[in-house]
Order: C-alpha cells, then sequence, then structure tokens
C-alpha cells in the first residue's frame, strides 16, 4: 500500500489519517531515508502526531541530486504542433538539482525572462542503484521505482527555443517544485501508472487535463530501459517524464515553422515573440500555479502544489 | 608557474623535469586534491621520482562530477555551416561524468551508433564554489579556473541530431576522455588562453587545427558568467569550451537545411545519413584519435592524448 512521505526543513515525516508521523531517522538526503525502508515503516506506529496543516514542507527530493527530463512524450503534445507522435524520438535533457524549490514556494521569474511556461509532469524518484548496462524489464522496472512526486518543469521558452538546448531554460532556481508529498508505491499500484491524471490551473483556470493512458509515448519502462545505457541513476534522482497538452507555448504549427525556417534564426525568433507577446496564458507576477495527478478513484493521490510567480523585476 | 597533475588508480604526481613525483594526498577526488593546494606544493621536493612513461594514467579529473559543455563556440564551424557567428547564442549542455575516461583508453563505439565524431576541446576544471549568483568578473575569473585539461567530446551524431537535445549522444561511458594532464596554471598564465591551439588526428591526418584567439565566440569569462546564473559548479567540475572546424560532421549548409525542413523529420534525417554515409571521416573500428593543446611557444602544454576507437558491434 502506498506510503506518503513528507519534508520539513529537519525532519521526515509520514501521513496517516490521523495526521503526519515523524520517521526516526537521521537521514539528510531522499536517497539516504530510501535506504532504511524498515524506518519509513516503523514511523505508522509512532505517537507523536500533528497536523499535516501545521508542517511546513519543503521538497521530499533533496539536492543535489540528478534531475533528468524527457522531452516531448504526450502526443496531445506533438499533434497540437502538427506533427505525428510516432515521428518523436525518446529524448532526455538534464536540469540543474539547484532548481528543486518545495511545493508551496514562490516561482522566481529571472529578471531578463519574457515568457514563463509551466509544465506539470510526473516525478519518478529512483528506489536504488541502477550503474549503465542495467537490463531493465516488464519484470523488473517497478524495482528501481520508489514513488513519484507532483513536479512543476518551469521553462523559459525565449531562452529554450532560441538555445535550442533545454538545459539552461529549464534550470533557474525555484524552476523544479517538487511535492508536496514523495508517494511511495508497491508493484502493484506502479502498474496503475497509466491511470494518474495530470492537472494543471494557473489562477483556477484548468489549463492541462490529461490521463497518462490516453496520451503518453514512451512508459517508464521504456525510458528506464534507454536512459540506462548511457546515465547512471542513484537512490533519490529524479526523472521527469513529460507533459500533455496546454502549456502557453502552443508550438508553432508546421507550416509555419517552415516559413519560419527560411528567416535568418534572430529574425525567425524576434518574428516568433512578437506573437507570443499578444499570448495572455505565459506566467507573470502574481500569478497562482496549482497541480493536482492522481488517479480518478483517488487510491493514488501524489497530492496537490500550490506556487506563486514572483518576477525578480 | 603550471603545475602538471597527472592521475594512477592509487595515486597522484606532479610531473617535473626529472620525471614523476608522487603528492602526498589520500585525495580520493580531484575536488580534495584541488582544496589542498600546499600538498600538491610539497610534492616538487619530494625524494621518489619515476619515469612519467612508466605511469598508466587515467583521467585526472574524478567522476562523479558536473560535466557541462558549451554548444557551437568557434567561428569556423558555425561559418562551416553557412551561419553567422554574431547569431549563435550562448548555449550550455549537460553530459554525464559516467562518460570520463583515461586519455589511453579506448572509446567505445555503442552497437547502434554509426555515425561517431570527435572533438578537440578545451576542459575548465573548476577550483572553488562558485555558487548561483556569484558575480564572476574580468577580474576574479581565474580564481574560480584550476587548470586546463585536454578532451575530447565525442559525439554519435546519428543520436544527436534526429534528437536535438545532445545529452545523450554525447554521454556514453568513454565518450569523454580526458588528460593525460592537468595542468595548474596561475592568474597570468590563464591570460595566456586565447594563445592555445587545439589540434586533432585521425590516424594521423590532421583534421583539427585552430587557436582560441582566431576563433572562440565566448570567452571563459563570458561562459562563467552565463553559467553562473543557474548552476551550481565546486572544486573538480568541468566545463567544456567548444571545438573549431573539422569534425566529420560538416553541418549541412543553410539553403540544404531550410529544403531539408521542408521534409517530414524521420525523412530528412534519413536522407541526411545518408549522404553521410559517404562521408569517410566518421571513426571506425581502430583508428587512432591524438588531441594535443599548449601554446605554439610551448610555455603552456596540456599534453597529447590518444586513444583507440572500438566497435561494440
Amino acid at each position: 500500500m502506498s506510503i506518503t512521505i513528507l519534508r520539513t526543513v529537519d525532519a521526515w515525516w509520514t501521513s496517516t489519517p490521523s495526521g503526519a508521523v515523524p520517521i526516526d531517522t537521521d537521514a539528510a538526503t531522499t536517497g539516504e531515508l530510501l535506504a532504511a525502508p524498515e524506518r519509513i515503516e516503523g514511523a505508522r506506529a509512532g505517537a507523536v502526531v500533528v497536523p499535516v496543516e501545521s508542517l511546513e514542507l519543503v521538497s521530499p527530493v533533496t539536492a543535489p541530486c540528478r534531475v533528468v527530463a524527457q522531452m516531448t512524450n504526450f502526443g496531445s503534445h506533438v499533434r497540437d504542433a502538427g506533427m505525428d507522435p510516432a515521428s518523436i524520438p525518446l529524448t532526455f535533457f538534464r536540469k540543474t538539482s539547484g532548481s528543486i524549490s518545495g511545493p508551496y514556494d514562490d516561482v522566481i521569474c529571472p529578471e531578463r525572462v519574457r515568457f514563463l511556461d509551466y509544465e506539470v509532469e510526473i516525478g519518478i524518484v529512483i528506489a536504488r542503484e541502477l550503474p549503465v548496462g542495467t537490463e531493465i524489464t516488464q519484470d523488473n522496472w517497478t524495482s528501481y521505482v520508489a514513488g513519484l512526486v507532483v513536479t512543476n518543469d518551469v521553462s523559459a521558452r525565449d531562452l529554450q527555443l532560441p538555445k535550442t538546448q533545454f538545459f539552461e531554460a529549464k534550470s533557474y532556481p525555484t524552476f523544479t517544485p517538487v511535492g508536496p508529498a514523495l508517494v511511495l508505491l508497491d508493484e502493484d499500484e506502479l502498474k496503475r501508472f497509466a491511470d494518474l491524471r495530470l492537472r494543471l490551473w494557473v489562477n483556477g483556470d484548468l489549463r492541462q487535463d490529461m490521463t497518462v493512458g490516453e496520451d503518453m509515448i514512451y512508459s517508464p519502462l521504456e525510458a528506464l530501459q534507454a536512459l540506462s545505457r548511457f546515465q547512471r541513476l542513484e537512490p533519490g534522482d529524479l526523472l521527469l517524464t513529460g507533459t500533455p497538452v496546454g502549456t502557453a507555448l502552443s508550438a508553432p504549427p508546421r507550416p509555419v515553422e517552415i516559413i519560419g525556417n527560411l528567416l535568418p534564426a534572430a529574425t525567425k525568433w524576434k518574428l516568433f515573440f512578437k506573437r507570443q507577446a499578444g499570448n495572455p496564458k505565459y506566467l507573470h507576477d502574481g500569478d497562482v500555479v496549482e497541480l493536482a495527478i492522481a488517479t480518478d478513484d483517488g487510491a493514488i493521490d501524489l497530492g496537490r502544489q500550490r506556487t506563486v510567480v514572483r518576477s525578480a523585476r
């Protein structure tokens, strides 16, 4: 059965029906916590119970860790851009783990960024060492997954598109809010991965709403198989699995992109962002971004994240 | 004056005119070694001297560490593709540090890779903590640089181009040969960065030959300034600074690229690699790749790297 892990600055907790119970552990990192599952289990019998609402939660995934993310991994997102999901290769990029922030922290928009965007994503937290060359199969993949978290893959589109490499545009501090909870799932629960529904609201307006099953291109099994060929992973590392349609950036339809490619790059992007300036969906100072990921029957619930955008300008 | 650091599996050495002298240190990582400069200095007075040729050298940069690389950073490389160097943004991507290998180790071409390419690059090894937000200036940038290494940014072009994100294509084990030496440089020596000449040979054929001064677009100062806005760095981390013209992949001239963009992506890349199959410059089993980086007057010399390509097929 799932176990919901919470973290405050100086303690780890499990969430129970009667409230949060502290875990008897000195773990400084998520990896260390996961290395002693008996401590996590033991917390269920603990005497101290406090209301979850009284806790000031921070990210249940600690930095430093590896943060690897999948590029375009939802069919709706691809079709929205006039492309064929079957033509999209399984592709990864890195984010800094310095971009990780808490589930209720502000998202800081850097001074020079004008087109700040959101992407609700399921984060997979790695359970055990996964050296390069590990054979990942249908039968063993769940043993490498400790649990899941809600993440927002915050993206500065005006850096991301002209630079082509996504690393910087998605790596500024507070560009990866994580949590509220790390929900540890057993094998049977992980097999319900396709039933998870991702939702994101901006100021109460529902922008993203899709289940994995109707839309994800590459499954966690396929992603871990591909990743294990070149990227060592360790307990507490984080894999982001892509976002469905509904971000502020609606990729340019293919005919527009083709015409754009006739222009010098600088001119192309200048025109593109001139058009985007009329798009009201990008994030602005004071915007409230809420994210929730759960199965529709509520059997698996990763919780609800709520952040406020603050401009550094 | 520069100090040349070498590393074997169980020891660190400095290279002197009379041979290699062991450093009295328990450092397990490059970062730990750099934290005790007095130990490195002390080695100069050591009694034990062995011929450098008798040492089995491994990479002087230890993993895990952060490996950050600059995209297109030499004007010749950009002009070769029919583009304007002034239009190229300062762009970074990540490589896994698991890709680091020794200066004389084999470079293993993964089974499915057909277009393996080379890129000689100067690697900057970070000297001290560089938290996000650090102000890097003309006056202080050299204090963040411990020294320089020869690196080969090995690239699987058939993964890199269709995936667009460079991370995987440059991250397989042995895709970042480093060394032979980590050459520690003082401030005056680092100011001769522009005088460094990068050269790379395949089977004795000189393929790349360019100085930083005639060709580099963004200097280490500009790179560190940009990076410090979003990427924390620590002692022993590695920044690759880009490669000049001469790689096997000659980027498609702009008119060809524009026509290519009219095609569906899968068709475009199929045609592109069909053409590349006739390009004899890609690396094959048994090819010997040699790299050297030094000033023409020999005052700064990072040494000569020699690797042999082995196909996993």
